[in-house]
């Protein structure tokens, strides 16, 4: 039982993510990576709305809102990317991208689709995974890259005001010049929007310490279908006037309305970083473990993570990194996050002291070094894309009850038996979040069939969620009702039914169709 | 400039916030408070709606519902208390009083109600000060007091389950039993009900620390107007699973629904409670000393107030308290919650030696002693109290930008001049929460004129929020539209007439009249 402390002396705010999918298009491109099926073959079921289709007078109509041809892309192999989501699991056919730069253009064309009955499909950074930011049949596709300003950050009330197709990492930046960090972090930041991120209520690495977009989120503005403009801005914690409509769009995936703006607030950001890397003997020792971090971290934990021993071993096998302590059935993932470092080391000390006493903790490793704490982070987030590499691999993003958190790992596993290569758990267990993933060599009928609804049937009746935070996309509407019951879809219908009439906005997306 | 560092050796978790509220009914029976005008009459501009009167078949029904007379009450003697709001501001005449014990009861009454067009007025702890709580006409009452089981309380997650009727300070209790803390803390807590506060998104003291109940709120159950129970609820932080419909019920002040259950997050309660009174020479020192706590004390503060000359004046008169320091033109209250207590000592030693230095902070005091914290407490949160022994006083609780944050408090005391006895302004700085009041020896209509619009005019233009955490209610229904558009009240209305069709449900309150 031992713990090697290796303390430096830098404690600078790193950025110390992967940003592992930036490149995803050139794979496609290069050959590296399958184009998909169409989603229509793929998926024949589904049927196409009752939709108009893109005419060269609808699209004249956009050149003319849009001030010209440039923001207005026709060409099939400019379009190829914005057809295929980041997983290559769907491709729609979409004829026409848009890129408006306002929210009365983003008006405008919403009026006009909405009049003419043309479906769109609203794309932040296409980071998506579950299908849900891509088109399904010929929607219009309609980028908000374009709307990428930052209009204010103010370092007193921490509010960040900015259109929505601003870059995650671009806000981190420019948070962190005034001495603040978004609330909200994930491996997608290098492209992902925060318009995109607040349309799916992402959460991410932060969300233990920092809550979930519906807290931190402070304003919204939002186009409607019939184009009206719903100014829902506001910088305060505090503004209690009337209905709270800004959570409509929070989550609804762009299904209710485009978000074009918004105001955030930035919590101040920490001076002190610290990662443990622990070993543990099972799962009720990582159990007992978070509840010890919470109570001896308190208010500097900033993130904590369970990994199993066959997540660790794909990540270190596939991405050659090398894992800073020995093998053991279980591994946590503890980050410090603090304004004085003196005092974090410290609790961190104490606590990782306390827990190998307890015989919690096996052995471990505690870092501020910004190399060795990016490699720790790298064993963690390179788990997703090392099990692809397996061949197939079914992701599952649930949220479970922490007493029998892990028991599905084990009641999977023995289900599937041989036909999975791996069968694999970790996550947020800070946030009672688990990624269930198995892989196999190659996508085979028998285990899908297993597997579905197997999972979300045992979810269920734990009373977890079928999707934690990935969201509901194209690719899971059939499994809501897993954890949302029928008077509850009822009124997400009627709700659709209120704000979209026509249904044009991004079909086929989060509610079954009826 | 000196600074009287007073830590003592005690550092326990204290109660320290003072419950004024809980005797009101008594002070209207003692005759120490007038009981006010029927609100018919003192807001005769308002109509009653097309609902039926309660007939004695009615209440055979709510008795048959109910399971005998015990929770139905129809004699006006047992019934005065819930026509009444807390301020005395406005009085319904209600008939009948009904408690149910479960959402099936609540299901069942309001499904009748429905069918028989009776309207409603859900009643929690009756603490609100917007008359949102009390019926305007005969509405019939449904209170939830019975409702007051806690279901669960887990340490490992944080999750509370109970039951809408809980009072917020037996929450408080049972989460310390727990070694966790009620993400919300209001001078009302001894009273009010944790139902109500998230029917009215209940702003209060802790939320610079741990954000408001839309974030913490993970989980609703609430019945609709036609008895539709609507369960939402959920154990879980990353919960993406369809539209976010719980945070229709949070902050409509039951003109959407009744919520009769719900979970919420509770943090870990911290083991170390710190308290600094500060006197500063100007409101821009107010503003950067906020900056600095922000930036020196970090993941501790959990609260910043600022406390004016006049409001400090007003509560040690009035209440015959001692201020620990000598007299400033602005004061500030900062706390600190931690898990260290040397390292909070540390921290706070270190702000404040800094503070000074600049010349931010003229003079302080600091103390972890439960007494001497509790009496500074008391110096602001009695402000409220004190001031309505003035005579009469007009309040306005408004979030407003930091920049011109006190100059709307210049500005009115300006305009009515002498017609005051005085403009204060005081509250929770950290969250941009000004509580502007003006107390005069009587009622006036003269200063009432000046004072309103005025002041929401005021906040509108500087896109302030015209109700921060008050809510809207019965009183403010009108001046709604100074903090939204009339796009977004369409859809309040719109949504408003989807949910609750015959509008049973609280009228006359949030929206204004169509």
């Amino acid at each position: 039982m031992y713990l090697r402390s290796l303390f430096s002396t830098t404690g600078k705010q790193l950025s110390h993510r992967t940003a592992s999918q930036t490149s995803w298009l050139r794979q496609f491109a290069s050959g590296h990576r399958e184009i998909p099926a169409l989603t229509k073959e793929r998926y024949p079921s589904i049927k196409r709305g009752q939709f108009s289709e893109v005419s060269d007078s609808d699209v004249a109509q956009f050149e003319s809102i849009l001030g010209g041809s440039n923001r207005v892309l026709t060409q099939p192999e400019e379009i190829q990317g914005y057809n295929i989501d980041y997983l290559g699991s769907v491709r729609g056919f979409s004829r026409v991208v848009l890129k408006p730069k306002s929210t009365d253009e983003v008006s405008e064309i919403l009026r006009y689709c909405n009049e003419r009955k043309l479906a769109v499909c609203p794309q932040g950074g296409n980071t998506g995974l579950v299908g849900g930011s891509v088109p399904v049949f010929d929607e219009i596709v309609i980028s908000l890259q374009l709307m990428d300003k930052i209009e204010r950050i103010d370092e007193y009330s921490g509010i960040l005001v900015c259109q929505s197709g601003c870059v995650l990492e671009t806000l981190e930046q420019k948070a962190a010049e005034k001495g603040l960090v978004m609330p909200l972090d994930l491996g997608a930041k290098g492209s992902c929007h925060i318009g995109g991120n607040v349309s799916t209520n992402a959460g991410g690495l932060r969300l233990v310490r920092y809550g979930n977009l519906h807290g931190s989120v402070l304003g919204v503005e939002a186009v409607t279908a019939d184009g009206r403009i719903m100014d829902l801005m506001s910088n305060f914690k505090k503004d209690n006037t009337g209905y709270h409509l800004k959570h409509l769009f929070i989550g609804s995936e762009g299904t209710l309305g485009v978000i074009t703006r918004l105001s955030i607030f930035c919590p101040t950001a920490s001076k002190s970083v610290n990662v443990a890397f622990l070993g543990l003997e099972n799962y009720e020792s990582v159990k007992n473990t978070f509840l010890a971090a919470k109570q001896g971290l308190g208010e500097i934990l900033s993130s904590c993570e369970m990994i199993d021993a066959l997540s660790l071993e794909s990540s270190t096998y596939h991405f050659n990194l090398q894992s800073p302590i020995d093998k053991y059935p279980f591994y946590m993932l503890i980050e410090t996050s603090g304004s004085n470092m003196n005092h974090d080391e410290e609790k961190l000390t104490n606590f990782l002291t306390s827990a190998m006493e307890k015989g919690l903790v096996i052995d471990g490793t505690v870092t501020n070094e910004p190399t060795k704490m990016r490699n720790i982070w790298k064993l963690r987030e390179l788990i997703a894309d090392s099990l692809i590499n397996d061949g197939y691999c079914f992701k599952y993003d649930i949220s479970l009850p922490l007493d029998n958190f892990y028991d599905i790992v084990l009641a999977v596993r023995e289900r599937v038996g041989p036909l999975a290569t791996k069968v694999t758990g970790y996550g947020h267990i800070g946030d009672s979040n688990l990624h269930l993933n198995v892989s196999c060599s190659k996508y085979g009928t028998e285990i899908h069939k297993l597997l579905e609804p197997y999972v979300y049937e045992y979810t269920s009746n734990v009373r977890g969620s079928v999707s934690a935070e990935h969201g509901i996309g194209f690719l899971k509407t059939k499994y809501l009702k897993y954890s949302k019951r029928p008077e509850s879809l009822a009124l997400m219908h009627q709700l659709k039914q209120l704000m979209d009439p026509n249904g044009i906005l991004n079909p086929y997306k989060v509610l079954p169709q009826v």
